[in-house]
C-alpha cells in the first residue's frame, strides 16, 4: 500500500489545524494600534510559534513518506495519532495566548508539543520495522535531534513553573533549530545516488 | 471512472470534521488546572472518541477504494450519503459535551453513529454491486463486523434509557475493536497474491 | 495545462463549505428532543437542503473535468467564479435558518443558488470553447436540465414573494430532480467507445 | 523532490483560507434587505476583495510550480513563508470589515498584503536558484508586474493616512489588474515548444 492517501489526509488536517488557529485570533473592537496590540498582539507571536511548530511537523513528515512510501496498518494508526495532537494545537494556543501566558497553559502546550514529539518517535519506529525500513534507520542514525527537542520540551515544562514566559524559552528554541531544515534526508538520498553510480 | 477524486474529497471531509470538532472545545476562562478539566475535561473525552470514529472510517474507506478502484454514479452518492452523516459528528458530539452525556444527546449521538454505520454497509453494497465487486464480496466474506458494530449502536441508544453514562459503552467498545486494524482486505490481496503465484 | 490541480483545490473548497455550514447548525443549550427541534430542526433541514446542492455540483464538476481535462487561464477564472458564490451557501443558508425562513432570506439564498449556476453554465462555456470542447458539446446537446434549473431558481424566488415557504419548494425540487445522476456524460463515453470499436 | 505535495498543501491552506473568511461574515439578526445591507453588506466587499487575492496566488502559484516542478528545502519553507502571511487574510479582512474601514485596519491589511507580495517574490527567488530556476526567469523576465503590485500596495498604505477609504483604491487596482490571468508563463511555454519545432 502506498503512502499516498496517507500524505493527502495528513495534508488535509495540518492545513486545516493551522487555519483554524487564525480564527482563534480575537478580532479587536476598537480600530487603533492599541486594540490590534492589547487584543491580538500576543495571539500573532503563538499563532506564529505554533505554525512553525505545524510546518516543521510537515516538512519532516514529507521527508519520512518520500524515504518510504510504503505503509502498513500500524503505520496509518501511528499517523492517526500523531494527527491527533497535532488537531489540539488550536486549542491548546488558544488558551496559552486567552491566559496571557499562565503557569497550567504554558505546561498544557509544552505537553502538547511533547506528545506530538513522542507520537512522530513511534510514527517513525512504525516504519523503521516495517517494509524499507532500512533505509530510514541508516539515513537518521541515532536521531539526536529527535531526542534533545523532547528534552528541550520537558526542559519547557519544567522551567515553568520557575516563571511562565521562561518556560516558553526553550518551545522557541526548538522551533527555530527546527527552522533550519532537516537535510538527514536529502543527504542520505544523494549519498545512495552517488554510490550507486 | 476511477475513484482518485473521490477519495481526495473524502478526505477533505474528514479531515475538517476532525478539525471542526476541536472548534467544539471550550477553552477555558480561568488558567488553572480545575478550569481546563471543567470547562475542557468532557470535551476532551468525547473529542477522542469521535476522532478514533473519523479515524475509523478513514481507515476502512482507504482499504475499501483499495480493492475496488472503479466507481460509478451510485456509488458517488452512496458515498456523499455516508460523508453526509460523518459531517454531523461535530455537532452531535458538540451537544454530547454541552449537555454534560444527557439522555436525548447520547441517544442522537447513538443515532449518528448508527446511521454513519447503516450508508457504510450501504455504500459497501453499492460497490459490490459494481465492476470487480466479486473482489469485495470474497474479502469481507459475512461481514460479522460490520454487522455486530450495528448492534453494538443499537444497543448503546437502548441501555442510555437505563443511563446515559451507560450508553456511552458499547460505543466505546466498538471504537476499541475497531482500533485494532481490519485485516480482511490485506489478507485477502495476500491470498490472492499468493494463489497466483 | 491538465485540471488536475483545479479540482484539488476546488474538492478543497466544496469539502470546507459543506463542514463549515456544520458549524452553523446552533447547539441546544437545553437537552430534549424539544430544544433539539427548536435550536436545531430547522437548521438540519437548510443543511440537507445545501449539502445535496454541494453535492450535485461536486458530481458534475467531476464528470465535466473528466471529460476535458485541459484548462486555460479562461477556465481557471471561470471555475474560481462559481467557487466564490458556492463559497457564500455557509452564510446563506444561516441567514435562511436564523429567519426562520423570512422572505428576503429565501430570495437571498435564491439568488445565490441562481448566480451558482450561471457561473457552472458560464465555466461549461469557457471549456466548450477550448481544446476538447467538441466533446463536451457533444455530450451535453442542449442542456436542458441546465436551463430548466435556472427557470426553476427564478420561479422559487417569485413564489417566495407569495409565500416565503412556498419558495422554497422549486429549490427542493431542483435538488431531487438533480440527486438523480447526470449519465449523459456517461452515456456519451460508452457511445463513444463503442463506435470506435 | 517533487512539488506535488507541496502544491496539495498549499491548496488546502488557500482553500480553507477562503471559507474561513465566508464565517467572518455576521449574519443578519433581522430578516429585512437593510439588515443584511448593514450587517454583511461591507463584509461581502470585502470578502470578495480578498477572495480575489488568494485566487490570484492560487492561480500564480499553480503556473510557477508547473514550470519549475523540482523543490528543495529552501523552497518548503519560502513557500510556508507565503501561506503564513496568506493565513492571516481572514484575521486583517475581518478587523478591515468590524472597524469599517479605519485607518489602522487599513493600513494593517496593506501590509498583510505587501509582506504576502514580498514572500512570492522571495519564493520565486528561491526558486530561481534551484534546478531548473533558468526557465523561470526567462519567463517573468524583469518580472514588473510583480515589483509594480509592490508599488500599490505601498501606495495604498500611504493614501489611507489621507483617508482610508481612499487606500484601498490602489489595492482594487491591483486586484482587478492582475485578474487578467498572467501569461507570461504560458506564452513562454508555447515559444519554447516552438522553438524546438
Amino acid at each position: 500500500m502506498t503512502s499516498t492517501r496517507l500524505e493527502a489526509f495528513s495534508d488535509g488536517v495540518l492545513a486545516i489545524a493551522i487555519t483554524v488557529m487564525v480564527l482563534g485570533l480575537a478580532v479587536p473592537d476598537g480600530d487603533g494600534w492599541n486594540d490590534l496590540l492589547h487584543t491580538a498582539g500576543l495571539g500573532l507571536v503563538t499563532y506564529l510559534l505554533s505554525f512553525v511548530f505545524v510546518g516543521i511537523y510537515w516538512n519532516n513528515h514529507h521527508h519520512l513518506f518520500r524515504l518510504c512510501p510504503h505503509v502498513d496498518g500500524t503505520v496509518l494508526w501511528a499517523n492517526l495519532h500523531l494527527l491527533f495532537w497535532l488537531s489540539l494545537y488550536p486549542f491548546t494556543t488558544a488558551w496559552l495566548t486567552r491566559s496571557r501566558v499562565g503557569l497550567v497553559p504554558v505546561v498544557v502546550y509544552g505537553l502538547n508539543l511533547l506528545l506530538a514529539a513522542l507520537a512522530y518517535v513511534l510514527l517513525q519506529t512504525a516504519i523503521a520495522r516495517g517494509p524499507g525500513g532500512d533505509r530510514l534507520r541508516l539515513a537518521l542514525g541515532k536521531d539526536r535531534k529527535g531526542r534533545l527537542s523532547l528534552v528541550l520540551f520537558v526542559l519547557g515544562i519544567g522551567l515553568a513553573f520557575v516563571s511562565p514566559w521562561l518556560g516558553l524559552v526553550p518551545f522557541v528554541a526548538a522551533a527555530v533549530w527546527w527552522l533550519i531544515p532537516d537535510r538527514r534526508v536529502e543527504r542520505y538520498l544523494q549519498q545512495e545516488t552517488a554510490s550507486e553510480a
